[in-house]
């Protein structure tokens, strides 16, 4: 399982999950391995059942470790439940069940066929190597990161709105890497006109890498026709609206797994307080400002017991910044209800 | 000089260094040891040899060696310089020089009277053991740290300047044993009149532990009678100014050799606008609040290139929070005036 999921890493991300697959004869030897390439390329089973063949491997009677459940699905390609059968593999060991309602039912077929079925072998890394992709498919709705870059008294921009830059080029060399692994980039038409910004994923010579994100702007005001959200990269799109579960439903449809909010602080005010970001990457730059726009919105918070409690996942010095990764504490999807932490009423 | 800093470090904070001696026989023999227990108590090197004197050894040729240079100032206590003198001792290790003029001279006179005398003897662990004092003494005004616990998004209060607590029970400790190294506390008559808070060291139980820092109050508001900075705790001295300079040369004469700024924004932002900050240590806690006050008020910055650039020190994990230790880029006492980061007109 091990080996599969190193192959998953191989794949792209993308409307489709990270999947791999290694064929074992009875005796360990590999008879194949395969990976998902990519919506419309064969799934993983497949590619190693492809492989196998071109190695001239006899599969029948073969295991097939595999990092997510073969679907029972015939989509753009057909189930890889019936590829297995037809291949007369006799065991499957599943890493994850498939959460899709449309394509799960593969296990289901294999065990009445006979076949051995395992499900649940390395899960926790299985769940990992999936990444958004499985809590987008489970929660209906693409996964949301929040993605903050601050001063360290939580200024994103100077008074006068210059923002280039508060964090270290470690640190957006850094958010770079993230924006390669997102369906879609969300700005506020604010930060469209403020900043102009080219939303693109770019290498580190500053070159596009070849997949893009989308470019998608939230609001009713216009992308003007010379800003650099018209030039290289990915498609734009606009969203006419201020309701963040209407963005998240438009980019749904398009098979966003994973949306990255990047500004600014009223779309991510917006989106917090609709409880719909699953996890925020914080950039604190040891600078400071003293004036200029804060990193979020107004949330409706009075008082301190209503504070957003977040839990931190993940503390990075990049450069001279620091990067903080944390979920806030309310379930996907649902309504933002943080408890607060404590009463104590103890001295300063 | 290992066993010496280890001596050393068994002082007290306070007005005075905190300094350790070893007294060697020629043989690489403990003779006596000795360390500075604060003002008015004899100095390491004359507790070294009144250590020597009890244990009976005999200490003429021996080698003395201290964390600091022994002072020639006949103070509350007489000259260190003349006792080892007097003593008969062949040697002196000294890890620094003493900065202090008025002490200074120990080496002069000893080399004078035919004693070898070698200085910076693990120089930078003996600039560390002095921590604040030695900059404090080299300044001519108290080493100043500044205090901020915000929010991710940099707020130090909700919308209705409720604050307790935004920072973990983790962090409040470690701000807590910092208040045990420092002379004074000083907040702004905002603070005072909004959180109405003790400024007290208190230790892990909660008790105060026995020493306790001066608590300054800054600006021309009265302290409220029944205000908790007139309860247990360090003496309350106000000092009816806004100038940083002047509650710094008060603090100076009261031989204060570090001092706490605790808040508010309007207090920070005036220390660091005069270029009167030397570590800032920002408690950034996983909360978002998206309204109530800024960590830092008006620091006269309106454009990115004059942000306040600081160098981090240390990054450190604080159960969920993050202490992030940083040093203004200027140089202390002098005028803020940082350098911008960079002008490269990269994308965003």
């Amino acid at each position: 399982m091990r080996r599969a999921l190193e192959l998953a890493a191989r794949g792209p991300y993308g409307p489709n999950p990270r999947v791999g697959c290694v064929l074992l004869a009875p005796d360990g030897t590999t008879l194949g391995e395969g990976w998902h390439r990519g919506a419309g390329t064969p799934h993983a089973e497949v590619a190693a059942l492809a492989d196998a063949r071109e190695r001239g491997a006899q599969v029948r009677g073969a295991t097939a470790v595999v990092t997510l459940e073969p679907c029972d699905h015939t989509g753009r390609t057909g189930p890889c439940s019936v590829a297995l059968l037809d291949a007369g593999v006799a065991r499957v060991l599943v890493a994850v069940a498939d959460p899709n309602p449309v394509a799960a039912g593969g296990a289901d077929r294999l065990r009445a066929a006979g076949v051995d079925v395992v499900t649940g072998v390395l899960g926790e890394q299985g769940v990992e190597a999936l990444g958004a992709w499985l809590p987008a498919v489970r929660g209906g709705r693409p996964f949301v990161t929040l993605k903050i870059a601050t001063s360290l008294d939580g200024r994103v921009a100077a008074a006068d709105g210059t923002s280039r830059w508060i964090t270290s080029d470690v640190a957006r060399r850094h958010a770079h890497a993230l924006r390669q692994q997102v369906g879609a980039i969300v700005v506020g038409t604010g930060t469209v006109l403020l900043d102009d910004p080219s939303l693109t994923a770019r290498a580190v010579d500053g070159s596009l890498v070849e997949q893009q994100p989308l470019r998608v702007v939230v609001g009713s005001r216009d992308v003007p026709p010379g800003a650099r959200l018209r030039g290289p990269g990915g498609e734009l799109v606009q969203v006419r609206t201020h309701d963040p579960a209407r963005v998240l439903a438009v980019l749904h449809e398009r098979e966003v797994r994973h949306v990255l909010v990047e500004g600014g602080p009223t779309l991510a005010a917006a989106f917090l307080a609709a409880g719909l970001v699953d996890e925020v990457h914080a950039y604190v730059a040891p600078v400071l400002l003293g004036a200029g726009a804060g990193a979020v919105g107004d949330l409706g918070i009075t008082t301190i017991s209503q504070a957003l409690r977040l839990v931190p996942n993940q503390v990075l010095p990049l450069g001279p910044d620091v990067l903080v990764v944390a979920t806030p504490q309310h379930p996907p999807g649902g309504p933002a209800a943080p408890a607060p932490r404590t009463s104590t009423e103890e001295e300063i």
